[in-house]
């Protein structure tokens, strides 16, 4: 206790003195105190995930998200809030989807499914076949049309445990979810199940876009639960004669019109020059989307929220966007950079958070490769004023789906890195409600994105 | 996903080599893999949980726990099990306990609550007696004995949510806790209530020793949820003859046997030298003593599993040590290190886990002055080695309750530290169970207290 006594005095002696980097060390200070005493990016999420729920494009819900967004931002004071105009794709879930597994003496077993974003139906009394399980695209292209005409293929890589990086982990498994289908509708295929995106073992399907190749058959496609893809390939080995019924009755209706949300504080010394921070405002529809991508949205409002509970005025402009369509489709963001430049804007930074409202661990930072080793070095010159909040991954990287097509407009990208851990038991899940969110975690990512933003405003990006 | 599978690559480019360096490099991956794709202390932790349960020191489960670790560590094929005897307080909780607020209009509400360890009961009928919100030990002594006598003092001051680390915030709080009755009783105050350390508004009582000092009266005392908490302090402002109304029947049983749990891999050049990994065995009775501390059980008895798994010899001698009696006396601690003196031993290490099992941020290390410089700068060398799986965090301070008194023997110490967000959510309450438990968040902690023991059986500690 008496060490402990002695560490807290020292965040104190830190913040007394009179160089320009202890003011720093103190306003971030002040960041910090101001959310995690007084914070209201836990009840903004709580009101998100409640009030709206999930909110894929094109659905009623988005749209009530926008208007949710566009409220709350405007009763916080924003100087200007408006909306951007775009055209999303607009793809219905339908009826509860159904998975049954047939063995060789008739016994019928539900297995958890639903339906990837995008995914064709299948006619009403479902898609019956056996199935092949496959572990990569490679494998399917490599069995040929022989084994695989008639047949449910059943793409079952799991993600990598030993990954300590969740993120890498999905990147590594994701081809089968996105392109499965498309690679497996040449090869005479009738539909596709995916082993979900998770690390855990349990009951949750998780869903996420799959994209049909031009010219390719649409086959439905669906992911079943991680216990599921365990129980059928346990099935298979037993009885390769093994069947599945899939039913889904989802379908894509015609693109709907939707927004992205924007609001500002002006800057003070150069308004014209805007340092953007978002996530995104639409979800997939099987929760509330807690932390994909509730944590962003409230983290993007919170900065415009701290900056005006510290009465501070910024020098640049600092815009929070929360960013429709991210999920399928990307439109909100092409839509963002599509504006910017045809208005000549000068986002000079662009902060994303889309990867959860877990404890903060640090940034990536990304640029054009000429520009790179400065805007990392600037980013770490910073280290010690970001230490005492346990922010210390600082590394080149991607600033997220959201922000990075704004590279090729000079826009220097920072991506928003919590600890990724639990990540993927909620991701595109069921389960990824307002009860997997921690408030102290979520708050400290508001102000950790919030102190980025005071320094980039501070001192720029390179 | 393009840059996603770039960074894929880095772990197998920076394996390949013939530096030693990358030998450690490769080692230290060939630990955090053996234990993400295969590990058991997960397993480990839910038996523990679920088949031994809460396990107050002196209880007959905590006897259960001995024989648990015993058995699992000679399962495991630990070189050498055995036990060290050591006499433990046996206090007992009793009957539930029971708190009433009464308004002045004679409505009552119960408030959860539960004894602080070491209380003693009230009369069986309980203790009724107006309230005295303070905020710090000072408060209470300022207000003398006039205000206090025939009260029932109620200590109010919240953890501080503003600081990042969870543990200074309980350091800064926690006096209330333990020194609150001894400094009640001798102003004439006749029970002593106390807010619960813990940073959440919910109903969960938390526990945790209070030592009555020499001479003073002793008086019951027992803490109350943060919800109740603040219902207390508002009903007190609404009007200041509210009673409460605190009924115990715990009580302080002889001193009853019990042991420390030991067991070695001999070390195949300086057997003699011991590398100690130790959490403690003890939990509070509320609960299955997940986080607190099942997980530093089974991370310490996880060292010796993975060096099974990996065919590993040490050079140096490790030592898993399940401390008994950390919660309420630390006599586990003291006896070993007592036994550790008499037999001249020479433990040149001992790492304590003993803050949950969150993911891992690193390490502290402490040492006696003349050696604290460089012990630090040798864990700061391994930093390279350390941050692929970001382990950041390496700095100067305490080992733990358990492994400090080895301190005065030349021992350097060394704490784990995981995340510590949500670890007050946990401690000492009845929400301390299994189910909080994170599998890879658990296995990450295994294996960076592995990846330690390895780098200090290698190179020192200094």
């Amino acid at each position: 206790m008496k060490k402990l006594l002695l560490i807290a005095l020292l965040p104190c002696l830190f913040a007394f003195g009179a160089q320009p980097e202890n003011e720093d060390a103190t306003n971030l200070k002040k960041i910090f105190d101001t959310e995690l005493n007084n914070g209201d990016c836990y009840e903004h999420l709580h009101s998100l995930c409640t009030e709206v729920g999930g909110r894929l494009s094109g659905s009623p819900e988005a749209e009530k998200a926008v208007r949710w967004g566009e409220a709350l931002l405007k009763k916080l004071h924003a100087d200007t809030v408006y909306l951007q105009d775009v055209m999303v794709p607009h793809w219905v879930r339908g009826a509860k989807e159904k998975l049954l597994m047939t063995n060789n003496k008739g016994v019928q077993t539900p297995l958890p499914v639903c339906a990837l974003g995008g995914s064709v139906a299948t006619p009403s009394k479902g898609v019956t076949a056996k199935v092949i399980e496959v572990h990569s695209i490679d494998e399917l292209k490599n069995l040929g049309e022989a084994k695989l005409k008639g047949k449910v293929v059943f793409f079952n890589r799991p993600m990598q445990a030993n990954l300590i990086s969740t993120f890498q982990a999905y990147g590594e498994c994701v081809d089968q979810r996105v392109d499965g289908a498309s690679a497996a509708a040449p090869l005479g295929a009738v539909a596709v199940l995916v082993r979900s995106m998770n690390l855990r073992q349990d009951d949750y399907p998780h869903t996420g876009v799959q994209i049909y190749k031009d010219g390719v058959k649409q086959i439905p496609t669906a992911a079943i639960s991680t216990n599921a893809a365990d129980k059928l390939s346990q099935a298979l080995k037993n009885d390769p004669n093994v069947t599945v019924t899939l039913t889904m009755s989802c379908q894509t209706l015609p693109d709907a019109p939707s927004h992205n949300v924007v609001a500002e504080i002006r800057g003070t010394e150069h308004p014209e020059q805007v340092i953007v921070v978002g996530g995104h405002l639409d979800s997939w529809d099987l929760a509330q989307g807690a932390h994909d991508d509730g944590a962003g949205v409230v983290h993007s409002i919170e900065v415009l929220n701290l900056y005006r509970k510290l009465g501070w005025k910024p020098k640049h402009t600092i815009r929070c966007v929360l960013f429709m369509n991210e999920e399928n489709g990307s439109r909100g963001a092409l839509k963002y950079a599509e504006i910017a430049k045809n208005k000549n804007e000068k986002n000079i930074a662009a902060i994303e958070s889309d990867r959860g409202g877990f404890t903060p661990r640090g940034f990536t930072v990304g640029s054009d490769s000429t520009r790179n080793n400065a805007c990392l070095a600037k980013l770490r010159s910073w280290a010690p004023l970001l230490a005492p909040y346990e922010l210390r991954y600082l590394e080149s990287g991607e600033g997220g789906e959201d922000v990075d097509y704004l590279q090729s407009q000079g826009t220097v990208v920072y991506g928003f890195i919590p600890d990724s851990q639990r990540y993927f038991d909620h991701h595109h899940a069921a389960s990824d409600t307002f009860a997997g969110i921690d408030k102290r975690e979520l708050e400290l990512g508001a102000a950790s994105i919030t102190a980025l933003v005071y320094l980039i405003d501070n001192y720029g990006v390179e």
